[in-house]
């Protein structure tokens, strides 16, 4: 699922980088694009040491994550640069707890390795104040375009856990029961609000 | 011109990836892309200690750079891998030659560094091969596909010419007289040949 996610990921920041006001900022976008091919070779390369193929492993993650993609398009920078912190804070937020359930270490590791780096959020969180601030108007529309990714986000989670019985499983069996589940998903949502207050977007 | 040339480079090859058969063969074309914009970081990195604004270095590039990825937009997965390795092959290799005459010896590594990493020519070469040996009715389409790679690139290569005279005098002194920028384009069109040869797309 994380390596679909990065290869999709890639693709959608590389075509989101064209809304970039300038080269400049086109470049920051374009670069963290490229960071999701690195994580993508780093986690083909475990598949194959699991004797996986790795295009077999992904085949039922394109379409939930095909879907969040196609339902999150950004029409913006501001929205593109959101959906990069946002969306991408809120997955790896789930993915960095749900790694801490694997058995082997060097997954755990793996998986921590090739979350976001975080060396962009600061450019994020900037580029969307200082807009907030020369145009407070624009605070509104923009925090709803967060809901939505939000929204998507959770909508095709659960299309996967539905689906995915070993994704499901892991989670349950880590959280250690619903209400564990449910600490997991409070912790989410407010490492979320954290990020809205950050970007100025929070009521 | 290289800098804004590894930018654009990255955007049409993250879109041509989109064209691949699978997700094995799209990931390829994306690491490719992906490693424009490391390359680009190094050369922007290289801008700034120069004093130079990478933007405004850059601007001059844009339209003839855009002119040839908008002539030259790929329709198949073919196309596009003999786009990167025959297109980038023969920009490289021109790359290589004029990196020689930079003064400081600083600028000679970094344009080494930062051309475009062989280890894929493999796969272009293995890949078009293939093609054309389960159906030569594909060479001819494919060859001529080549022929107008190369043809726009040298259109878009005297136009950067004819306006940036720094340049042309780089070329120029570099290369001696006349006869030294006519042994230049030899050695790049023989360069070329050999690659068309691998491809078996030669006549």
């Amino acid at each position: 699922m994380l390596a679909y996610g990065t290869l999709i990921g890639f693709d959608r920041m590389a075509a989101d980088a064209r809304l970039a006001p300038d080269l400049r900022r086109r470049a920051v976008l374009a670069v963290m694009a490229a960071d999701e091919m690195r994580n993508y070779e780093l986690l083909a390369v475990r598949l194959d040491e699991l004797g996986a193929d790795p295009e077999t492993a992904m085949a039922p993650f394109a379409e939930p994550l095909e879907a969040f993609h196609g339902a999150t398009a950004p029409r913006t920078w501001l929205e593109g640069l959101i959906k990069a912190y946002v969306g991408d804070g809120i997955a790896d937020d789930f993915y960095r707890e749900v790694a801490e359930f694997l058995p082997e270490e060097a997954d755990r590791t793996l998986v921590q390795q090739v979350l976001h780096d975080t060396r962009h959020a600061d450019f994020a969180v900037a580029e969307v104040r200082a807009a907030v601030e020369e145009d407070p108007s624009v605070a509104g529309r923009l925090a709803l375009w967060a809901r939505r990714l939000v929204g998507e986000a959770f909508s095709q989670a659960q299309r996967v856990a539905a689906e995915r019985e070993a994704l499901t499983d892991l989670v349950v069996a880590g959280s250690g029961d619903i209400t564990g589940i449910g600490e997991l998903f409070k912790r989410l949502t407010s490492a979320h609000s954290a990020r809205m207050k950050a970007l100025g977007l929070s009521n």
